[in-house]
């Protein structure tokens, strides 16, 4: 598990799978089959465009009582709420939904930091309209390059409940089933194994945002190598919770 | 992040830092400071006795009560009810408390996999009685060994609410700060991080128990290697969220 040097700055229209590629054959690295590219989500966002000068939003009459209620600036709020299905929890300075995508998250994953040089007004970026292709798409240029079958993940610090700190999740994913299903795999004594549905994806997501953080800045690629599996591909989509099954909604 | 070949079936009254540095002798391998031992939850409550045969259990009103509200064993539903502090959700199959240590998570941790040899009767495993002080003790026996201060997480999985699939989750730690407060450093761009305490000891835990759950059966113990802090150590209790701080009590 290793962060990508010397990737550049991410801009409108940049194809990430050639920075990727460019990035690893300046260090002379080759991709083997199952490795793991995992990018954070502020930079597929960058690349596709999703950046959105916050002069240009117009707060509507619901935007203005939840920036009331919240003491945020209405129009982030109007964003927030342009890209949710409903408020979940609220108060001063937090404002929880439930992003289109399904992920329950603080402010629909609508950011500010980053999001463009000082001085050209403030930006807020939202997430990859369908962060699942966007996956796809990286995990397609790169095949395309290299002829390696390659899995990715997209990931994203989210909140939980409960607990402090975030965590990295998965928001996107390609070429790798995101759900181990161990159930009626034997434990060491033969017992079945009572709750074993590991996230995976998750699990990379968090493994990888974590040597992601370790950089004084700017670290969005990591490669993860050495995991296996047999299952399938799914999508990032697999890993919400159907609302039926679930008992926090 | 590898994990630690070779470690022997742990027993009780086993002192897991001696396993360890053994096993790593074994591999020729060195710890250097900073150095991460992430343990499985199960081999610690093994070493410290955490094991109970059901059929000494005998369960109380409130627990036959609770056993028949989730179709659960009796025995089994009142040792959760003796790690709680009370019953979050629960539904057919599922009990979801609040753990006496804070952690909100299924069946209190309580654990019938992997507890011992078949054909002696049925067991099942609790929590350590305090995980902090189990991952100091072992970061103790450690530094006492080898003169390396190295950091040591307990991990386990927990199910989320929202998010299908388990994650490794940090529910003790020593040598190493759990959470990373990175508020107030500039971004890229100059503009303050919004949103970046990161659930470092958390991220170490679903990374490590990515490595635990690759293996055809028990890898309980992964190094984690090459991570940097300056902070001063916290316990996993602090990972913990205050009732006050929390939307979704």
């Amino acid at each position: 598990m290793a962060a990508l040097a010397g990737l550049p700055i991410v801009r409108r229209g940049d194809a990430i799978g050639s920075l990727v590629i460019e990035a690893l054959q300046r260090e002379s690295r080759v991709l083997k089959q199952q490795d793991v590219i995992v990018v954070a989500q502020k930079i597929i966002s960058k690349a596709e465009g999703r950046v959105v000068a916050l002069d240009s939003v117009t707060p509507g009459e619901l935007a203005r009582e939840w920036a009331g209620k919240t003491q945020k600036d209405p129009r982030l709020v109007e964003l927030i709420l342009s890209e949710s299905k409903r408020v979940v929890r609220h108060r001063p300075g937090v404002l929880i939904v439930e992003h289109r995508l399904g992920f329950v998250m603080a402010n629909a994953g609508v950011d500010q930091s980053n999001a463009g040089p000082a001085g050209q007004g403030e930006h807020a970026i939202l997430l990859p309209v369908d962060p699942d292709e966007s996956a796809e798409r990286l995990r397609a240029e790169v095949f395309a390059a290299t002829g390696t079958d390659v899995a990715v993940v997209i990931n994203d610090s989210f909140g939980r409940p409960w607990r402090r700190g975030t965590m990295g999740i998965a928001i996107g994913a390609a070429g790798l089933p995101v759900i181990l299903d161990l159930r009626g795999q034997p434990d060491m004594f033969g017992r079945e194994l009572a709750v074993s549905i590991s996230g995976f994806a998750d699990e990379i997501a968090a493994g990888a945002s974590l040597v992601m953080g370790q950089g004084a800045e700017g670290q969005p690629v990591v490669i993860v190598s050495g995991l296996v599996w047999s299952e399938p591909a799914t999508t990032a989509r697999e890993l919400v919770r159907p609302e039926a099954e679930d008992l926090f909604r």
